[in-house]
C-alpha cells in the first residue's frame, strides 16, 4: 500500500461515534468499505445514510471481508472485547472506542493477544490527544520547560444528563460498565493529562455521587447520545433504577510525587462538553479547555503570561504534523478524529507500529480500566487505593 | 441522483484552498473525481497527495468530463472568470472561490449566464456564512428578536503579512486584483454581514493603505499562501514594489439608514485570521469573533447577556441543520466547508436553486465586486462614493 | 506640605462624577475640606452624604476658602471654562473634568492662563490613561518594543441611552456642547490612544448619527446620569428634538503615516462601559479593553502572544508606580482616580509640573477640544478635514 | 452617631493588609485615627505613610483611646485571639482579618465573648463575599433559581510562593498556624462558597503537600508578603525547613448530600490569585472567576447561557446596594473591603447585629477554623474525617 487511499476500513457499529470515524477517515482519503451493526437493516440503513459500498449482515460478515484491512469498533462498550478479540484473530487492524473492553482482565487479554500480532496496529480511540496543542503541551513537558510537574487538577463537564428525563443506554451498568461519568469522559481526562504529562497514576481516592437515583427511560428507539434532549415530543416513560454516578471528584497520586485532582460531571447546566485541566510546574503551567481548543495558555511566574494559538508556525514538530489548518482557522471535535487516524494508519501503512505513538494503544487501553477498577474500589472502600499494575 | 454519494466533483486548483474543498466534499460521501492545476504535472501531483482517480491535463479536459456533475474553481483570481464561462457552457454546477471575478463587467456576464441556466447551481464560497451561529444570528434578525439595525462595527485582521519578507502572489495587483486586504478577507467581513443583516450598503468611505511599499521577493516555487511565514532558510529576495492595501478602513452606510465601520489588516501581529463584528439593534446587540466560532454573544440591556454555544438543541432550525456536532464538540473552519457544500449540494441534488439560499450565489458574488470596485474609487477620490447597482 | 494629608481639596460639582473625586482623594489621604454645586441646598445634601466638612454657598464661596489648595470641577461641561478660570485667578491647583471646555476659543484661553502661572498644576480628568496597563502599553511603545506603529482601531460603547426613553442633560447640545458620544466617550479613547501610541492626529474623517431624532425627557429632578434606566417608576415624559449623536465612526489619519478608526456608540446593548483598542505596531500588537483592565494582550507573530496581567513585578517602573495592589488583586475604574490624582498631587507637592506628566495637561485637554471641532466639522462638509494646531 | 463620618477606627498591624483596611475605610468617609504596630517605631512609620493623626505605642494604647470605635486586627495570625479579646474588653467593635485565630478553643472563647457582648459588632474580614457577584450568586441559590445545589468544584491557586528562594512569615507554622494554602486561600474560598451555597460542610477528606521541604530565607526585614517576588538584589539567604503545605486537594461532603471539590496552590505559575468555582444545581449553574469579578456566567441547559456584568440597574437589590458603580465601570478587589465595611459599620451605627448579616461574624470564623481542623485531621490520617460541630 502506498498511501492511505489503499487502504479499505471498516465499521461496527452505527450509533453517535461511528460516523464521526467514516467522516474523519474520509478525510485522510481512506475508503470505508461498510458498517456492521446489531442488524442487517441498521447496517443497510447506515450505510445508505453515510453512502457506503456494503452493508454487513453481521461482525463475522464483516471480518470475513478480505478487502477490509483497518475495523473501528464502535459498538456498545460491552461488545468491545469480543468484537476486538475476533478483529484481531482476522488479521485486521484494530482501532477501538475506549473503553478498550469493560473489566481489566478482558484488557488484559487483548493486549496479549496484540502483542502477539505486532504486525497488527491496535489503538484506542482517545482522541483528545490529537488537538495539536495537546501535543505541544507533551512536548513542553518532555522538553523540560515545564520543570517538574507539582500538580494537575481539572475537570470533565457536560451538562446532557442533567434531568432525571435525560435517557441512553450508557446509563445502565450492565450496557456501559460499573462507571459512567468517569468511564465516559473522566477516563478522557485522565488519557489526556497522563498523555501530556508522561505520568502514572500510583493510587486514589474517589468520591461518587449518583443524584438521579431513578432515570425515567423513554420508549426504546427514541434515544441517542446527546440527543435525548433535543426531542419535544411527550413520550411514556419508565422509571429506572440508576447506579452510575452522575458526579465524581477524584484525587491523584502519580509516581514520583506530583499530586491530582479531577472532577467529572454529566449534571452541570451550561457546560455543554467542558475538559480543563491546569498542570503546575516549578517552572511554568499549562491550562487548557476543550471548549477553546485552539489556545493553549501558558503560566510563567517572572514575565508575562503566553496565550498560544495553534498556528502549525508556532507549534513543536510534533504537533504541528497534526495541524492541518493555518493559525486563526480554527480547528475543533471532528480534527482529532482526523488527526488520531493520521497517526493511526501511518503505522498501518509502515506495517508495525512506531516506537512511542502518539496514539493510545491497547496497553493504554489496559491501564485506563485498571485505573477505573482502583477508582470503584476507592469509592466502595472510602480510602485510598493502589492502582494495580 | 439519490444522494451526495452519486454526485462527482472536480476541482480546478492546487494551491492552498483546493484542497480545503475536498476534504469538505469528501466529508458529505461527495466522490472527488479529479482534479486540474496550472499544468499536467501539478495535477498529478495534487491527485496523487489526495488519492484521487484523475490528474485532468487541462481545465478543457477536466470540462470535457461527462462524469463531473460539478466543479470547484480555486483557481487564482483573474482566472475564474474564463473558468466559471467555460464550466457552465459545460453544462456544469460551479462552486466559485471567491472572489467571483476582477471586474463588475466579467461579474454581471457570469450572473447573466447563470441566470440563463437556472438548472444549474451557480455559487460562490464565502465559507463563513456555514459557521452554524452566523445562521442563527440572522435568523435572530429576520425574526425581529434584535430589532432594527442600528451599527456593526468590526475588523477582519491577520499577521502573515507584516514583514516585507513576507510574499504571495495575492499581493500583486495583476495576480488578484486591485484591492488585496479588502478583497481578500473584507470581502468575507462585508458579505457575512450583509448576510446576517440582511442589509445592503448604499455608500462607502474608504481609507486604504499600503505599509510595504517594496517586498522582497523569493524565488518561484517557494512560496504558498499562509506558509512563507513558516520558512526558515534564507534564500535570494527579489524587491518588488508593491501597489496594494496591507490596511483598510471603510465607512458604511446601509439602506436604511444603520452605520458601519469594517477594519482590515494583514500586519496585525499576534491576529492569525481574526473576524469580529459587533450589531447593534434597536432590542439586542451581537457579537462574534471567528477565532471563537463555537460562541456568539448576545448584548441585553435590561437582563443578564447571552452566551450561546453552537448547540444544535440551541440553535433555531435553520442553523441546526449545518451543525454536524453536539454543543461543546467544537467545530471550526473546515466545517463551514462541509456544510457550505451540504447546501449548494442539496440543490445540486434537487436541479434547482432553492429560493432564498443560505450560500452566496453569483449574484451575491457580482454585489461584492461592485462594492469592491466603489471602495476603490472612494479612496482614489477620497470621498463618500455610492455604490452602483 | 510634606505629604498628600497635608493638602485641602475642595469639589465644584454633585452629579455622579464630584463623589468619585471625593473618594480616589480620600484614597490618598488628602483631606477633602468641602462641596460646592448649583445651589447651597444641593452642597449641603452632598456634604452631608459625603461627610465633608464645608458646603460651600457658592462656587465663589469655594475659591474664597483660603485653606483650599486644589479645585476638582466636575460641574457641567458648558461651566468649566468659567470655573477653570476663576479657580485659576483664585491662585487654586485644577483639576478640571473633560472635556476642558465647550470651545476652541476657550480652552485657548484657559492654556495661556495656565502658562501664565507654572507654580499652580492645571490637569484634565482623562482617569483612563491611569490603568496601569495604559501606562505600560505606552512605555512599550516608547521603547520602541512593538516598533513603528502602523494603525490602531476601536471603539467606546455603551448602552445606557439605547431607549428613546433614556434621558441625561449630556443629551442637550446646550448642555454639553455639539458632540455627544464623541464628546463624552470618544474623546477618552482619543486621549487615551493618544497617550499610549504617542501619535497626534492629523486630519479626520467623520460619520454621526443620531439614532433618535426625539427623546422622552422625564420630569426635572429624576434623572442623573447611568441611573435613568434604574428607575421603575412610569412618569409623564416631554418629547424633546435631540441634535445629538449616538453613533460616531471616525478615521483618523496620524502625523507620521499611522492610521486610526474609532467607532462610538452608546445605543449597543449589553455593553456597558467598554473601551477597546488594538494597536498595530511593525514588531507587536497590542489590545485593551476597559471592561477587562488588568490584562494587556500582545500580539506576536512568531511566538506565542503574551497576557501580561497587572502585577506590579512585571509592569515596568514608569506602571508599577500606580499600580497599589499586587498581581491577581484586581483593580478597577475608581482605582483610576487615586492613580491620577497620585500624579497631580506629586506635582501639587513639588509646586510645579513634571516635565512630562502622566495625567493631562490644559494643552492636552486643548488638544482634544480641537480634534472634537475638526471631527464636527468633517461630518458636515462630509470629507476629510485637518486638524488644526 | 448619624453617619459613617462620625465614627472613628483604628488598625492594629502595618503589614500588606492594614492600609488596605485604611484605604477601605476612608472611601466611605470613616475617620481613621490612628494605627498600632509591633512597636510604637513601626507605628509612627505606617502613620507617617499613611496620613494617621496617632501612632500608637503599644496596643493597649490604642484601646485605652476613648474615642476609638471599632478596632480592625491586622496582626499576624497567631496574635488574633489575644487582641480580639481585648479589643471586646475594651468595649469597641472589632473587625478581625481572617483567620479569626489559630485553634478552635481560642475561635470558641472569642464567640463566646462576643456572643456576651451583644451591642459589640465582631466581625471577620472574609471581603471576597463582597464581590457585589457574590452577594448576586447567593440571593440566585436562596431564590431557588439554581435549584437543589448538587456539587460545587474550584480552586484558589496563586504562585508567589512558586521558588524556594520565595518567603514570608506565613510559611512558618509557628506564625502563620498549621496550615498554609489552605489555611490562607482555601479558607476564603470555603467561606465564600458556603456563603453562596448555604451549605455547611459536613465532612473532609484531604491531601495536601509541601512542595518546598526548605525554603531560603533572606534577612530579617527584606520580606513582604508578594513582595519578595520583586526585589532584585541578591541577598544571603538561610535554608529553613517548612512544614506547611503549598499545594492541597479536599473533598467535602455538605450537609444534605451536595458535594465539593477544592483544590488550593501557591505554586501555579502564572496564576497570581485566582479563586475560581463552578456550583451546579438542578435548573442552572454559576461559575466565578475572582480575576475576572465583574462577571458572573451562568449556565443553562436549555436556553443560552448567561454572562451577568456587575451592573447595579441588573442586580438584586441585595447586591446591588454592595455596587458602588455602574455597569461596565470595573470595580476590584479593593473595592471589596469598603463593601465589606459598608456591612459592618452600618450595624456599628445601629447599635447591633443584622439578622442574616453579609458580612461574616465570630461564628463564621469559628466554623472555618473547625473546619481546618478536620482538614489538618483527615490528611494526617488519610481519611475522611467528620467536621466537628
Amino acid at each position: 500500500m502506498a498511501g492511505f487511499h489503499d487502504i479499505n476500513a471498516a465499521i461496527i457499529g452505527a450509533g453517535f461515534i461511528g460516523p464521526v470515524h467514516v467522516e474523519g477517515l474520509r478525510r485522510l482519503g481512506v475508503r470505508v468499505k461498510g458498517i456492521a451493526g446489531i442488524s442487517k437493516d441498521e447496517a443497510e440503513r447506515a450505510a445508505g445514510a453515510l453512502g457506503l459500498e456494503r452493508a454487513y449482515a453481521s461482525v463475522e460478515d464483516l471480518l470475513g471481508d478480505r478487502d477490509v484491512h483497518t475495523v473501528h469498533l464502535a459498538s456498545p462498550n460491552r461488545l468491545h472485547h469480543d468484537h476486538a478479540m475476533a478483529a484481531l484473530a482476522a488479521g485486521k487492524h484494530v482501532i477501538c472506542e475506549k473503553p478498550l473492553a469493560l473489566t481489566s482482565t478482558e484488557t488484559r487479554a487483548l493486549v496479549a493477544t496484540a502483542q502477539a500480532r505486532p504486525g497488527q496496529i491496535a489503538a484506542v480511540n482517545y482522541n483528545l490527544r490529537f488537538y495539536p496543542l495537546s501535543i505541544h503541551a507533551r512536548s513542553l513537558v518532555r522538553s523540560g520547560a515545564i520543570g517538574d510537574v507539582l500538580h494537575v487538577h481539572g475537570s470533565y463537564v457536560q451538562d446532557w444528563l442533567l434531568y432525571p428525563t435525560d435517557f441512553n443506554w450508557r446509563v445502565l451498568k450492565s450496557e456501559g460498565g460499573e462507571l459512567r461519568a468517569v468511564g465516559d469522559i473522566g477516563t478522557h481526562w485522565l488519557d489526556l493529562v497522563g498523555f501530556v504529562s508522561g505520568l502514572d497514576v500510583e493510587a486514589v481516592m474517589a468520591d461518587l455521587k449518583t443524584v438521579h437515583a431513578t432515570r425515567l427511560k423513554p420508549p426504546a428507539g427514541s434515544i441517542e447520545t446527546f440527543k435525548g434532549k433535543e426531542s419535544g415530543q411527550p413520550v411514556e416513560r419508565e422509571p429506572v433504577p440508576i447506579d452510575t454516578e452522575d458526579f465524581g471528584a477524584i484525587l491523584l497520586r502519580y509516581k514520583g510525587g506530583a499530586r491530582g485532582v479531577l472532577t467529572v460531571s454529566q449534571v452541570t447546566a451550561g457546560r455543554k462538553n467542558c475538559l480543563r485541566y491546569e498542570l503546575a510546574g516549578s517552572r511554568k503551567s499549562l491550562y487548557f479547555n476543550s471548549e477553546a481548543p485552539n489556545s493553549l495558555w501558558i503560566g510563567e511566574r517572572g514575565e508575562p503570561n503566553r496565550e498560544l494559538l495553534r498556528d502549525p508556525s508556532l507549534l513543536d514538530a510534533d504537533a504541528a504534523r497534526f495541524a492541518s489548518y493555518p493559525g486563526g482557522h480554527n480547528e475543533g471535535f471532528p480534527d482529532t478524529f482526523k488527526q488520531l487516524y493520521r497517526a493511526v494508519y501511518t503505522d498501518v501503512l509502515s506495517g508495525k507500529r512506531s516506537e512511542a505513538p502518539f496514539y493510545a494503544t491497547f496497553e493504554d487501553g489496559h491501564k485506563e480500566v485498571v485505573l477505573c477498577e482502583a477508582i470503584a474500589k476507592s469509592h466502595r472502600e472510602q480510602r485510598w487505593t493502589d492502582v494495580a499494575r
